[in-house]
This record gives C-alpha cells, sequence and structure tokens, in this order.
C-alpha cells in the first residue's frame, strides 16, 4: 500500500482505539426510525405542498440549474424565493448559495476587508470556523456566550474594522446567544454583527423568522443574518441576509456564490413552499417548545445531565465517546435516532447524545423514545439520579 | 448609510466604472435562449428519465436529506450513486459531498498532512484555490500546464508530503492538463495526484468517464479525483473518488462532509440516472466534439480569437472587460446566452466569451447561435479577419 494510505489507516487505528470512529449507517426510503437526529424540526421536508412544489419545478426546469446564476441566468425559482426570505427575516434583500456552508465561507469572508479583526464565539459551527479562515482575517475566539470578552477584544482595537460571529442557537447544545447584548457592543464599536440563524429559523421568534428578528435586530444596517435552508425548512441551500449594498457586494464578489453551480430550482421551489407554511405553524412551534420541556423534566428525572434548550435541540451528556456511540447504538437497534456527538466535533471535551425535535414524529413517538433514551443509557450517564429534576427548562 | 456599506457601494462605483459589474439576468421557466453558458453537456438535466428518478425519490423521501448522513442516516439513495460513480470512474470508493465547490474543499484538506507542500496550476477553479488556501498548507503556484515547474518545485523539497492540484479539462480556456506527465513526476516524486474532472466528466473517455479514466490513471494509489453533478449530469453535488482508506479518511475527518447537510436523496437519484444515459451517450459526446470543431472553424473565419478545445468549453478572446459585456448583451438580445469572463474570474487580464456547448441544443440553433456571436462581435474582437482560418481544432 502506498506510504500515505498506509498512514491514514494508522490514524484510522487510533481513533478507533479512542472511541472516535465515524460510521455511516444505511437509510432506507422507508425510515422506519423515530428522528430525534435531524434537523427537519418542523417535519416538513415530507409535507406533500412541500414536495409537490418542488416536483412542478423539476418538470418546468428539469433537475439542475446547470451554471452560476450569474453565467446561465437567474431563474423566477430563485428571486421568488429570495424575496420571501428578505420579507420573513425583514431583511432589505436575500441571497441564495447552494448549502448553508459555503453561505456562511461567503459572508465571512465578504466582510472582511483588509485590517477586519474577526471575533468568534468558541462554539460556532465548522462552517463559521472556516469562513474566518479563509478570510485571512485575525481571529480572536472568545470564550461562548461572553460579551464582556467580545468588549474587551474591540476595545482593545479601536479604529480597526470588526466582525463578531456568532450563532443564535447553537447546534450542539441548543442554547441561544445574548444577541442583543451582543449587537449592543457591536454597535457600540462600530462593528459589524453576523449571526447564524440556522437552527433558529422557523423555530422561534415571531412566524419562526428566527433569532435575529427575536432580538429585534431585524433589518439593522451593522447586522448580517445567514441560515441553511436545510433544517427547518426541509430542503437545502443557505440564505445570507441583510444589507442590500452588502447582497450586492456578495452577488458581485462572493466566491462561494459566483463559482458555484447554483441551488437546483425544484429545491428553491420546495423550499418557497416551506417557508409559506413555516411562517403559519405556531402549532408545530408550541409542540416543540412543549416537547423540549417534556424531553428535559423525562431525561432529568432519570438523572441524565441535559442541557437548557432555547429551542428544539437538547444536549444530553454521555460520560464518554465510547460510551455515546454505545448508547446511540442501542438507541438506533430500538428505533430511535439520535445525535452523536464527540471530539473533535464537540466545542469541549464532552461528548454527547444531541436530540433534535421534529414535529412531524408523533407524540407517542417521541415519548416512547424518551423511554428507550433513557434505558440504553450508559452506567456513568445518570450520576446522581433525580438530583436535577427541580431544574426544569425555563 | 453605515460606514461599511458605504465603502461597499464606493468598491461597487469603482468595479462599474472598470467594466466589471456583475448582474443578474432573469430566466424564466420557459427559457427561449439556445444555451451556450451553462454546463449541461448533454442535456440530461431535462431528460424525461432524470426527471422521472428524482421525482420518484422526492416523493419516497422528502426534499431534503435533513442532516448529515453520518448523523441522520445514509440513504440508499445516496450509496446507490457512490457505487455508481465509482464504477464508472474505476476508483475503489467514491463519496459524495453536496456541492463541486464542498467536494474540492474537503478533498484538497484531507490531503494534507504536517509538513504538506501543495503544487498548484496557475489556472486552477476558485474552489480548488479555497481548499489550498483553508488547508493551511504552504502552496506554490505553478504556471499553467508546466509539468517542468512542478517537477521543479518537487525536487526542490525532498522527503516532503506533496500533492499536486489540477483540473483536467479547465474551466476557462476549456484545455486538458498533461495528465499523464504530470502522474509520471507526482509518482516519482512520491506526491499525489488531486484531479477535479469537473468539465471532463461525462465528455471525455471511455464511456465519458472523464480525463483520469482516459489518461489511464484511474484507480492509481497516488490518484483521488473530484467532480461535480452538476454539469454534464445535470444535477448538483459533488463527489470524490479515489483509494478506500482515503475516502474513509474523509468520512472520518472531512469537515465539508461531516458538518453538512447531506445531498437531497432525489437529486442523488436523478444523478444517478443520468449517469446510466451519461455512460451510453457516445453519440452526444460525437456530436459535442463535432460542434467544437465547427465552432472554431466558423468563429476563426471571422477573425476571432478562439481557444483549443479539448472537451466542449470554447473561448474567445475579448478586446476588453466592456467589451465582453456589451458582447455577451447583444447576444442575449439576439436569444443566445453566452458565459463572459472577465477578471478577476479569468487567471489572466485577458476577458473573454466563453462557449460552453450543450448536446440538448438543437443543431439548428446552435448554428445559428454561431452567426449571432460573429455579428455581435464589437470591434478590436476581430484583429486579423481570415488570419487564423488555418488553425483548425486538431
Ligand atoms: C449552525 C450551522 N450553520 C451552518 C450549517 C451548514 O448548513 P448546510 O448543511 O446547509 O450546509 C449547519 C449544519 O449543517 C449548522 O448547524
Ligand atoms: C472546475 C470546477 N470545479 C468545481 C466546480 C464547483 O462545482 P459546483 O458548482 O458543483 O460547486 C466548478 C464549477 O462550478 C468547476 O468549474
Amino acid at each position: 500500500m502506498a506510504d500515505w494510505l498506509a498512514t491514514l489507516d494508522r490514524r484510522a487505528e487510533l481513533r478507533a482505539r479512542a472511541g472516535l470512529t465515524r460510521r455511516l449507517h444505511p437509510r432506507g426510503a422507508a425510515d422506519e426510525v423515530v428522528d430525534l437526529a435531524g434537523n427537519d424540526y418542523l417535519g416538513l421536508s415530507t409535507h406533500p405542498e412541500v414536495t409537490a412544489a418542488a416536483g412542478a419545478a423539476l418538470r418546468a426546469y428539469g433537475l439542475g440549474a446547470t451554471g452560476s446564476r450569474l453565467v446561465r441566468g437567474s431563474t423566477d425559482a430563485h428571486h421568488a424565493l429570495e424575496d420571501d426570505l428578505a420579507d420573513w427575516l425583514r431583511a432589505e434583500r436575500a441571497l441564495l448559495f447552494s448549502s448553508g456552508y459555503l453561505a456562511n465561507l461567503g459572508a465571512v469572508r465578504a466582510l472582511v476587508q483588509p485590517r477586519t479583526l474577526l471575533v468568534s464565539d468558541a462554539h460556532n459551527h465548522a462552517s463559521l470556523i472556516d469562513g474566518c479562515r479563509i478570510s485571512g482575517a485575525e481571529t480572536v475566539v472568545v470564550p461562548h456566550g461572553d460579551v464582556a470578552a467580545v468588549q474587551a477584544v474591540l476595545a482593545a482595537a479601536p479604529g480597526r474594522p470588526a466582525v463578531v460571529v456568532t450563532e443564535s442557537v447553537f447546534s450542539v447544545d441548543g442554547d441561544l446567544a445574548p444577541l442583543d447584548r451582543l449587537h449592543a457592543v457591536t454597535r457600540r464599536f462600530g462593528a459589524v454583527l453576523l449571526v447564524d440563524d440556522a437552527h433558529a429559523l422557523g423555530v422561534t421568534g415571531p412566524q419562526g423568522a428566527g433569532g435575529v428578528v427575536a432580538a429585534g435586530l431585524a433589518g439593522e444596517p451593522d447586522v448580517v443574518v445567514t441560515a441553511t435552508l436545510s433544517k427547518a425548512l426541509g430542503g437545502a441551500g443557505g440564505v445570507v441576509a441583510g444589507p442590500a449594498p452588502f447582497v450586492r457586494h456578495l452577488v458581485e464578489t462572493g466566491r462561494t456564490f459566483i463559482f458555484d453551480t447554483a441551488l437546483p430550482p425544484a429545491v428553491a421551489a420546495g423550499v418557497r413552499a416551506a417557508v409559506g407554511l413555516a411562517r403559519a405553524a405556531d402549532d408545530l412551534r408550541a409542540e416543540l417548545a412543549d416537547r423540549a420541556t417534556l424531553a428535559v423534566r423525562r431525561l432529568r428525572a432519570a438523572g441524565l445531565t441535559v442541557s437548557v434548550p432555547d429551542a428544539a435541540v437538547v444536549s444530553v451528556t454521555a460520560p464518554g465517546p465510547e460510551a455515546a456511540t454505545t448508547w446511540a447504538a442501542r438507541c438506533r437497534e430500538q428505533g430511535v435516532a439520535v445525535g452523536c456527538f464527540r471530539p473533535p466535533s464537540t466545542p469541549d471535551p464532552r461528548s454527547r447524545l444531541r436530540l433534535t425535535l421534529n414535529a412531524g414524529v408523533p407524540r407517542a413517538d417521541f415519548t416512547r423514545a424518551l423511554d428507550v433514551i433513557v434505558a440504553c443509557a450508559p452506567v456513568g450517564a445518570t450520576a446522581e439520579p433525580g438530583s436535577r429534576v427541580a431544574q426544569v427548562v425555563s
């Protein structure tokens, strides 16, 4: 075997010994498991209006966009979705990307000018971290949710352009960033606030418009929002929403917009139907909040260590990476899919199960799934049984 | 207006003065223009078998993948396409990404170990350049197609792991890299050759398997291939194909695989149908080769400066960025869509029209489009009319 491949095999062996192997598990179309692993928060990926809209556009436009929008033309399906997203997010303009990942890479980079300082939350998603990295700008990582640290960094760099980069609802622990206080600091120092609303869009805020609208920051000239269309909207793609001059700048200079094939028009059309449904889905959002409360109560009653969910992501501490893997595997055997997060996918050395709630899962299946998670919990997960029952989610 | 937005507006103004504004042009579903701008080389994006396969999977799975495959489960649609792509590309294994862009970012980065040297062709695509950049590895850019320069760089870094990064058919000028010679040098120095086959897949090689198979390099332990599913396959997504230990490494450590929502299953299913059609499409490949010859002959006869196309990309020199924009706009008014490439999207200061051939365009429309391009040519494009007629494409 070639040297470099032997090296990769040795590294795989080391990961295996540390309990950090990642494996793909097959999933059929007739997926029988109870989904507490995906991000289809409102169950819209299989909504008949969503798939019908996508199907109609598939027949009208064909499968792919066949090029970047600047080169091949910008379809009505893309424009209609951008208009609806801008309206929903109360932003001047919105621009589609083929993924949330590329939206983040594009947004961070486009915000960087010579001498820009990036201030990035320690729990930020890989795509934001990569955006900072690819921008080439000096980046200071601040402790998670630490507004004082952000302020200190900005105060120490007077006169420099700066961008504060954060998620709204964080993907691993499901907690909400202190957006209003972050914005106050950002504004004071003339910086820009970039918020990735991926896990909040559709789930929190008026009409599900997300964390930025909920915090009253929508439409501010120093706020840029990114989001993915692959979670509560059940589709694929990403969006950047913000002031019109910034979106124009992205269209004209954003490498991940210019040099990338556009989102398939059928996906754009399906997501647009999902936006309409999501805006009207206050009932599903109430159901999600209710399930979050229920999950925390049930799991804490069993002695598990559970995060305080601000949206529909619930994190449960595992005693270690191997225990997390076994726990998730045992749940899967019992027909329950949960996320299994281990270093280096976690912002700290703690391994976790991540439960993402899905309003499309029948309620009875959901409560049974909680029982399964408790029953499959490994030794060490329930440190002090019952001790945290009182701390029910706020 | 906020300071940073005013700055962006000033930069937009400077671009406008230099003739470098980029604008989105609307495109309806009933697109009446003759397409010489997109990358739907075989016309498969609208093939009824492709859209039917996508439509069936849309009904079976819903719109989105609802999560990364590691977390949410890896659908049969993804596995089936990966198996077919690996078979077609004669690689041990293939792994899907949500775009060709993210496939390139993931592949370059996963090839980098401590001390790795990247050797990158000067004409490489933005996604490869960004891959080099995000990897953090030292990168030497070598003159376009210059095997001796690659050799000199490798020779000057004995004992260092190295990766030579190239496209097969280059996206701007449509020329083919000297893959066999590049591989010989790479092999001699124990380096790895990474080839982006985006514009060759479906268009060149036996069964349209692309440049790497055509060069006899498929399955070699020191060759990794990337490609996009958004061009000749008419869909969306990207693929990395290569030795099994490398693909395993990507699954377990590739950030743009792990932290990204999977390609929609419906897109995977549609692309899989396209793979079957593309493999059998020798007739369409012959038609593309014929049209490339015809285009070069016709445009050179009119005195235009035209590249020597090795696949289905034909590049025509424009006198400057503004002239290129006007030329493309006049073509569009006459119902012909062509690509318009200006700095900084070009590897050199030369502006070009880029014609991408599409076997799905009726032949009569294609020949009329050539007439339109000639008729709309700006002053200065036809330097010495007729002078290059003899140099017909090989
Ligand atoms: C916070 C966050 N941002 C961005 C992304 C990337 O979005 P996408 O999957 O559409 O690339 C994700 C997850 O995938 C995410 O959790
Ligand atoms: C050479 C090359 N590589 C990669 C890409 C990116 O592929 P995708 O559009 O699927 O992201 C493109 C074009 O888009 C390309 O031309």
